[in-house]
């Protein structure tokens, strides 16, 4: 039998959507344990010597009870469900080249589109620090940089990598088709526009809560 | 014959001397490509047309002349030269859980520790914006968070995945044992001290320029 998988999620976070729906699409059940990240949920002395010593969410536990192991970070926890399907490359290349677009999204995209969205939509600007407003600029900035870059890699690639969806475009879609949230025009990026269309499209697709 | 591989790199930079690393410990040869990020050397419309659109380095270019393909993101660069070594495990959890530490480092680590120290030790505070110096506390923070995350694991695993190093430990090794140059005391987390003295002691070892 599979070990029973358990995903400890705030239903509010892109990034806790992005196992949910490699799930989806894996055909894998997935049990869920809500957190409301703004009430400090993640950063109980419990969660932290249990789920997680990093106090994030989304964790992926794997087993239950005593033998459970838990794997932080969203698109590891992607990997270790996707490992063996198609939603990960065989190919030498291929691989690396999934895993470029899932730094990119954690390095370029997710602390620029999904940190403003979660400051703006989430929080509310009324709760935000001098240093949190003063980061707004860069951040609007650094979030159309790296929407733009996506749109010119669809332009003339139906997916991210190769011809069919992997877990690169699942990684990029949780915040793209949610960054109208944190004040980007998804309109100025039609090539986005239609890819978010045919990830809609795909057999097992999900939406967010 | 195996395809041939170059590195565009700026020196200074640990993002690429992963890479560097990676294929000293490899056996894998390694052309160099410099660039001076802080003369605008990779925003050109040549670089950005041809190695990366992002505007960025590290990049690994492999093959050569009109057949090259090229692949950013440190991290992922890395996997493509690791893949089938033991640098990278072979068993579903342990290869999720190299990725875990690899996305720690790119999103909790690299844009704190990297950061100051480049903003510190390689532009100077002189060059600062108002929005960056805004910044140096938060980052300050977050990067000491960061330190104190690995050293608790380092204090009961002599590696980050399993008990033999992988890719995960190359990742963190980059910016971990240059900190002091963006203002941490790396006397204060004495088991990554000695993790940086086992990483250190690896057959094949090269050290940063």
């Amino acid at each position: 039998m599979a070990d029973a998988l358990t995903l400890h999620q705030d239903p509010r976070s892109g990034n806790c959507y992005k196992i949910a729906l490699t799930a989806a699409l894996l055909g894998l059940p997935l049990a869920i344990r809500d957190y409301d990240i703004t009430k400090g949920e993640t950063r109980t002395p419990e969660f932290l010597a249990t789920v997680n010593a990093n106090g994030r969410i989304p964790v992926l536990q794997i087993g239950s009870d005593a033998d459970a192991i838990f794997l932080p970070e969203s698109n590891a926890a992607c990997w270790y469900l996707a490992q063996g399907s198609a939603l990960i490359p065989q190919d030498r290349f291929g691989q690396a080249d999934c895993l470029r677009w899932m730094f990119f999204e954690q390095y370029n995209h997710e602390p620029n589109v999904a940190t403003l969205r979660f400051w703006l939509s989430i929080l509310g600007e009324a709760q935000l620090s001098d240093e949190q407003r003063a980061a707004i600029p860069g951040k609007r900035a650094a979030g159309a940089a790296a929407l733009a870059l996506m749109d010119k890699h669809l332009e003339t690639h139906a997916f991210f990598c190769g011809d069919a969806p992997s877990l690169a475009d699942i990684a990029l879609f949780a915040y793209t088709h949610v960054a109208d949230e944190g004040g980007f025009a998804l309109s100025d990026y039609p090539a986005v526009g239609a890819w978010i269309a045919r990830i809609r499209a795909l057999p097992g697709f999900v939406p967010m809560d």
